[in-house]
């Protein structure tokens, strides 16, 4: 069993995070091992910005936005070197696995470093986008899609009154879980999503054809990943749909307040089991896995598979969400 | 298939019932079929307070608390002349299969009522205290923990401030899921559940101990069925917790704001996905059914399985919540 | 004494209008006077969609954002033609007085109706911006800046976890009232407003000193006006910052969601307030004049010198600002 | 001018008052003087728990409820021995004046160490009940509104569902400010207060005529502190009504929740005003002051005028609810 483990967060932080890093900590000191934690991601890690935390450490934190422990990027951790600096910073301390909570990107690179020098890795996905590979569920993504839902209202109050097309931005390069669960909650007439090729003159059409019957505002909401194809942006999409409709319309981008905010209860409960999961994983000599959710139940999915893929949407999500629009 | 079918709530309201009203009107007219809402739950039934619904019936709905098809208990619902009455009025009306979202009480009385008279009936578990066999989740659930939390965040602030113990008492007679969640993702010290014998002696010994070491209050989350073998209600349990600990104490029964309130992004799209899968089942011939989610996956429960049985807490949440306090 | 009046709103939407509107319809039914309300703005006055009201027009729109009446620009108000349509449509419901709830431009274009034929007309000002002159307060100021607390809350905790600075553009083209307001109460480092100039180069500087002692992030909340002089937009004056600091830098324009969302305790009750003030000043022969708040009691301000005039920020915020920052 | 002063919390802790200490400290920092904090109210002045602070001691702290420093009642304050001892533990520390944040009952306290041992003395009204004379405004009050505006909002939701009588007891022992404010917020049918007696018989017949004419459901705010001359708690008359409408009527007690929570940009700012305003004020002589809002501007009101008189409710709101109702 192991005796000295590290956590460090990297990536984009999202809700929840702490959480996590709450349970790792105590989890850690419940079964007796020493935990370390790296500031600042990955650039803590080869500049070796490591401390030991304990309980105390992660009190007052489960309710907290961010990570207290810091993200950086670091050029140097994507170079073999690096990756070298930070693998003899973590024996340094006498280190023994290393817990990543980030995305697929992040996770990767820890995986790297112990492919190269044979540190035990475990990763727990945190992204507001959820679209990690091999789990239905991602730190963070549950407090994001209640974040957008929250603007969506705010939203609807101001079209309807100006009986105006609204299009909200959310964040989703690739997958377009985030729009759609929003969209579906928020009760949005379109949701764009990098899965699907969108039909922008029908949708004008189609709203049109709405209005003329008296409906009084529109909704859409745009993944910023669903407009590559198109070449063009949000922005400029309202202006081509105002121009098509002769409907005012307004486009609004949500941006970095869907990362941050005081987590939902599921993600301070989901991101806790998964802090757990890991803890008791790489002590028990696991490594090279991430811990996720597959249909409820936590699993941990093969490092390289995780981090090779990425999970797109479930396309249940879409039938559904064109028979409650 | 059928062509006619009719919706009603039952119980005590959660919220995300109109989110499932929502789902079940739009699936149906998604599909072609006529659906009908019966107004004031088995006293409208009764009374043949039924109307044709449609997607407008169901606007701007899917964000509010409550059910605008309202509630209302029945006496002679429970006689057999009562639910010959309903079912009468059914038929009336030429509806062929009846969906009921409601608790497990709510959906045994419309079995009896098929039983009796044939009359296909689908159940959607719907209570904020998540006591639905073999359903992981019922409607309002999530939304009713978030409410909580919300809640133990602001008696944090006043326990601090005043170096006090807090009892909060949340809904739960059977089960104590609600209590547990909102426990762990609110950082309580204590969570009582009918599930488990609490010992207040040794409780309040470890308190005193927290204090002298330094400890600022102490959080109790109480589940209002976790006291019935002690004889004692949460306010008397407060008086003898501040004489054992000589700890001024404070004791909040939160009472029915748990059951209200707009509803979060998860209760409102499995909300949704429950009411459309009830419509698909109970159309293509299903009957006597309760639908649920079963490790994330929509599954059918026999329905008097469901309603003679009670769900009571996963063991897994009491260990992690000792884990992590 | 008048027995007939109508109301109407114009402008930008924003929150507790329909608390306004309600108060206005509720104190005219209790006075006895018939209430009538125009659709649409000055567009639906224009074209005649002018209804009765009653106190089931306004049951549950206190806690709604938006306007329930609509609102919509209209070109043909512009000219006398269409003001002198606009009045005949009022004069051939009875209508003997006008309430606008609105901005400084729209209640100037009411005024103007007034003067060349007679119509008496009341101003509620109504505007997230608070820069009605005459008055300290305007209808949905109070829940804008809490919103925009609420958005500088979610960006603190990403920015504190990537140690990032973080420009946050909120309304406010010549009155940064909003701004101000949620910078102090956010407790941002550096708020730019239109009233002020501001010098980026001191503000670069100081913000590079204060993270060279450690500081770990800095907010800059920017009102939409106070770049004007500049010749930059929020995010461009991002960029530049970037590459002065050599710190990483984000920017979040707020947009739309700032006017809308369920109002506050103060919006719904200074609304009501208001509205209630208009409606007895106007049915008793008070004409042309705005209602607002002195120094926390109602006043009445005249018309020309409300519309004419344009508030500014207090200077004694910016002082304030620069003690707590 | 004075170089060393003191702020201490007392009382019942209350939304802000965080946001108020850190006014008063950053604004003595910026003005060369130091501040010292008090822990734990009284008590902690009687026991010496008195240290230093500086602008880092109330960094991260606007947003929070409660208050850092702590509040605890002390017996020995109570008499000229435990007040002569808080008074030499000031001194010790090079202490010249004292601010007192809290309601009319602790402000009185220093008032009596600073007639018998002549320590200047300023108290800052911070109360959710705003029943201090001399006052518009006491810290707190407007996040507790809202809180209290949130709950009703829950209530109404399951009131409508079930058709219900809802009581809701609200904190006000001797004003009912709280009560009224959130009722007319809130849309309330009945506000019960302290100031004016209330015809239960009357009220009942009101119900049960509207619940004949359609109402869905009725809502009761009532001040704790308004039942007092008819000899019964809420839950009683809850009871009562119910039997007198044969109405099903439920009775939730808010309690402490209304104390806690992030405080509101009103609350933030206005605590931030007075904190500033009392701190000049000491420093420049004035003792034995409650400073306040007066018609919305920061008046001074002698310590003894404002804490033996009591603040009650504004006759305007007792009209305007009426007419609003």
């Amino acid at each position: 069993m192991l005796h000295n483990i590290a956590v460090l967060t990297s990536g984009n932080d999202c809700p929840a995070m702490n959480a996590c890093i709450r349970a790792v900590v105590r989890t850690a000191v419940h079964q007796g091992v020493h935990i370390w934690g790296v500031h600042n991601g990955y650039k803590g890690l080869v500049n070796d910005e490591i401390e030991e935390l304990n309980t105390r450490s992660v009190g007052d934190m489960i309710q907290r936005g961010g990570t207290f422990l810091g993200i950086a990027r670091s050029g140097e951790f994507f170079e073999e070197d690096g990756r070298r600096q930070g693998y003899e910073n973590l024996k340094k301390h006498g280190i023994e696995g290393l817990i990543v909570i980030g995305g697929s990107g992040s996770i990767k690179g820890a995986a790297t470093m112990s492919k190269e020098f044979g540190m035990p890795v475990i990763g727990i996905p945190a992204t507001i986008e959820n679209d990690v590979w091999g789990t239905d569920y991602t730190i963070g993504s549950d407090t994001a899609a209640n974040t957008v839902v929250d603007a969506i209202n705010k939203l609807r109050d101001t079209a309807c009154a100006h009986r105006r097309i609204v299009l909200i931005e959310v964040m989703g390069k690739t997958s377009g879980w985030l729009a759609m669960t929003a969209g579906i909650a928020g009760g949005a007439e379109y949701v764009l999503v990098p899965e699907t090729k969108s039909n922008i003159d029908q949708i004008c059409e189609e709203i049109r054809a709405d209005y003329a019957k008296g409906k009084k505002y529109s909704l859409l909401v745009v993944a910023d990943g669903a407009l590559k194809g198109m070449g063009v942006t949000t922005t400029e999409l309202g202006k081509q749909i105002q121009e098509k409709t002769e409907i005012d319309t307004r486009v609004t981008v949500l941006g970095h307040i869907q990362r941050g905010g005081s987590p939902t209860v599921e993600d301070r409960i989901n991101a806790s089991m998964l802090g757990e999961k890991a803890v008791l994983a790489i002590i028990n000599g696991k490594k090279d896995v991430v811990v996720g959710f597959d249909t409820g139940m936590v699993v941990e999915i093969p490092i390289d598979e995780a981090t090779n893929n990425r999970k797109t949407l479930d396309t249940e999500f879409i039938r559904l969400s064109k028979v409650l629009a």
